[in-house]
């Protein structure tokens, strides 16, 4: 079988970069189009100095001249929205990686991101595998989930869809790189090295995101509360989910065994053997959510931890694994690489 | 006015050399005696290298022997209780900064630390001086709080004593320092750097120190849980206070309020201005507490943030803190050292 | 073409773990045999907690029961010479690891590791593709070189050979992992983060290993100096190599045109387009071996950089290198793996 | 005595941040003037968070108006040739912090600054106390010395002064605080952290500076060249001085000991017990140069290394020891504080 063509929108950025360097490994794929307006002509080395052996350049094609089985946009939300329709149009799949295309009610995402929706017709499926298989493999549009709700929605599942608890405090730990390839005051090494800082409390734009999702699950009516803190680490995001059992005479190890059940046929969802505590280090670079380090005090305080690369998982190697799933491909094919320890 | 002698018990590791570092800067102080067993003889450099310029030694004299107006005691937990008497005998008054006497009810200390105490009928203040400054004044022995409860419990005082809340989710990120100066896996460098380790989810013995403090306030009913974190940092710890608020009514802005009013007379507890998020680099070296971030969401969860440095406010500052309070002095004497930042 | 076995021995260690993962994913490579005495009948997610998903485990067999068409030994210097004569009874080809089999003069060896060479009649090929290449498809003894010599002779060879320097100053920055996976002073995060440690100033085991391959080119005659860093890096060598032209007329330009043409064959070193400046985070996890930033002061000054991951291109992954090249593979499969950057 | 007033031109970097942490604990300094153009108006805090307790405001006064016995200027170089006369002319001592008075040839200065210098004039005393202690006490004008000039110049004194080498290497690694608190693609977290940079190889403007200093002592003629390295480290400059001896019967011992007697008088130079290695964790936030690691191999070649914290002996704490001198205070007036370890 020949080689399905994809086509790379806006690959100056991280996620961009990872799509790059994963996708140029997968054997079923040619990269025909990586694309930057700011970047015409450049070689993809000088943004992604990684890349050096490969022979890329970015170009900046016309929507409608982008020929492509599949295509990935990785612009800015706002911006995805105005060029997803374009490429639908030409024909092509389309896994988009901003927020645009997440929401079943746009109402939700015009509030959180403050902006009118322009396609609230475009039907997408929201592209976490672990739940929507089934409608990823035949879908035209994915929206790509975001690299919170990816870990923090894993860690969750079992115990929503139970309904074992009823309030969930999700509080994650992200590495830099989530904030993106821009530099700001943010994201400076020496503000950033060696401190915690916590941000947007409970204003973050992936809580409702994550509300919608779970609400699919169980009553419908888990209350979700979301804190995320920038932690000095390039890659990964570690949530610690705090919840309290509702229901009476369930152990820790029944709640392990609840979640081993759960994913036991996940590829990429590892829970881990004894009940081992998720770690960055052990998913950095690698497709793997590790669930784990399920906890209960006697106060009926129960804690799960997830741990995932917010890149590859949180964002392009989750968008390879939709890729896999609508083209019939082994869903791990490209994805195999293990965790860079350390 | 001559100056008390102060002696440091245990000071190979990173709370005794803290204890140099900022007594041998303090007016009214001359340390007198450094013990470590193990480094008898050699000057203090070999093992502090910041401390090059001080001609001390250290020594390993019998306990008998120690001559001081003070004594800090900085050896393990179990090592201390069996030298703390012998000190309080010689007419010198004690700063422990073991777990040792830091439980009001010792059955509670017996089950968590797992280990007899020897020495029950000792009295010992709790030196956390913004709850105990007028009891610190008069004390002989003070067990002064560990790390974690510092910054956990300024976090929580002004809406518990308040009743606002009736459970608390303290989410803990502390830097590595906190594991002290031996080295071992979880401390070793490739494995700590870029990564985060969520550890002891509910079983850290600091969990029953900061609940024995808390229930002294309000209706003394609040449910409290603590997981802490390994965050590759040196040093601080970031607690995000998770609750519900159960009283109608009640706004972000006069939860902050709150708060100013509650810490307005303490040196060292700054609820920040305009609410900023509190940092690890803002209170590095220093023995302020920060606390801020203050935040509501629409479902009443509240979230309240606060920092300090795990070896100053949450150790050794605290404990020359404590003496000044139990020598009249200044209470912020030898301690105006501002943040290093960055 | 049925896949070849491949015993590794001593992998509780960080090579160890680094050949399983990559060797884990090798087209034409069974991993039969991992080995540790220590861990014995242990999965090896236990020590390497990136591999969950692998079904292996340490095994403790007699030498003579190591039944493989290679042996990776992993073991430190000292302990290697003892056992690699039983792998090549058993007619197992053998890559070792450590330094024991680096040096054609055994006096060298006795002198710097300050051991006596038991098997001195041992004939092993220092495992240098870039210059051994011929040598090693014949060879059944590997000797694979060291972490500092491999970057710092690769970004020598093209000035000694044309004898255009006399004296080589070879500044290095190593990340932590190459001290290894047992944690100790120089490794723990709070004395290791945020701090660089020169050691070894003039007196590392790799400066005779250095010399002694670097006088096979040119006039045999170069001085070498080396001094190695501790950077507060995970993985990776930065060296710095400083020279003195000895040659008029020479510009930066024809240099950097030299070491172009010296690789331009070669898989794995990249003499970066433009003569941009080789980075750590370049080949992270990556087998490539990076050289640019070359440059030349009024002075006559020369500057050469090299980057490469020490545990990949430093230790296990040309090792596997080696692998490819003695049973006829492509030299470059199992190795494709990109740079992790960011 | 009433305390001197100071005025600190540009204090948004860092370097303006450090000036007021340190001089707001002097005990012979009030700051009367804290002037930032783009921030006139805001609390110091805002961009200092560490200088929440001060009652300190950015003001922006005409340079006329600007009434305070000493002004320390940290603009930008270029900008503080403009506004150093009239401060003079105001009456106060300066000490500027930029790279415009540096040099006695100003040719040197615009040929490596690309600026045309429009006060010649102008002069300076390069503010180095350990080579110029007798000029600064008469000077109106400081030019405090670059951060890597100060650690390089310190390592190489004892040898160029005693003609024992014609020739120095400076391989420096710098923290990421060198490069300001502007971000940058350079200083971004994810691309900084885990990584080492080498960067302008021979071309560092702080090359001549060192040169221009260094050739006043010995016979004039040592050349020297100069390499930075970014490294993922806050603060902190450790220089590798590499040299080859030209003397005969010179030991490791004899140049330690000239090193001990070169810089015995001085307060703020440690040429360390024992040889040890100077380490940036030792001198984290205080005014001390390390000196150590001395060694000599077999070949001739030279190692001493150095270490400093660049914002503070190399920048704002050097310019308060020369505020010290100036004035008539003790030189280590305010600069007690010992390095932050860990």
């Amino acid at each position: 079988m020949s080689k399905i063509e994809v086509a790379i929108i806006g690959a100056s950025g991280y996620t961009g970069g990872e799509l790059v360097r994963i996708l140029s490994r997968h054997p079923k794929v040619e990269i025909t189009t990586v694309t930057s307006r700011k970047n015409e002509g450049n070689p993809l080395s000088e943004l992604h100095p990684h890349l050096e052996d490969l022979d890329l350049k970015f170009s900046n094609p016309e929507n409608k001249d982008v020929d492509a089985d599949i295509v990935f946009c990785a612009v800015p939300h706002g911006a995805s929205m105005k060029i997803v329709p374009d490429f639908l149009n030409n024909g092509s799949k389309v896994i988009d990686l901003s927020g645009d295309f997440r929401f079943q009610n746009i109402e939700t995402y015009e509030k959180w991101y403050n902006i009118k929706h322009i396609h609230p017709e475009l039907d997408a499926v929201f592209g976490l595998p672990e739940i929507n298989r089934d409608l990823i493999k035949d879908a035209d549009l994915i929206a790509n989930p975001g690299c919170f709700p990816t870990g923090a929605i894993l860690s969750s599942l079992p115990i929503v869809e139970n309904e074992l608890v009823d309030r969930i405090i999700l509080d994650s730990k992200s590495g830099v790189s989530g904030a993106g390839v821009n530099p700001n005051g943010n994201t400076h090494y020496p503000t950033c090295s060696d401190n915690v800082k916590p941000y947007n409390m409970t204003t973050h734009r992936h809580t409702p995101e994550i509300r919608e999702q779970l609400r699919n699950f169980g009553n419908g009516n888990v209350k979700v509360s979301f804190t995320p803190h920038l932690v000095p680490v390039i890659r990964g995001i570690i949530t610690t989910n705090h919840s309290f059992l509702i229901k009476d005479n369930v152990t820790a190890d029944d709640i392990y065994s609840l979640y081993e059940e759960y994913y036991k046929n996940e590829a990429f969802v590892q829970v881990l053997k004894d009940n081992r505590v998720p770690l960055l280090a052990s998913v950095r670079g690698s497709n793997y959510c590790q669930i784990g380090g399920i906890s209960l005090d006697d106060e009926d305080q129960l804690v799960v931890i997830s741990a995932i690369d917010n890149l590859v998982k949180g964002a392009s190697g989750q968008a390879i694994q939709n890729m896999n799933i609508m083209f019939g491909f082994d869903e791990t094919e490209g994805l195999k690489e293990l965790g860079l320890y350390p």
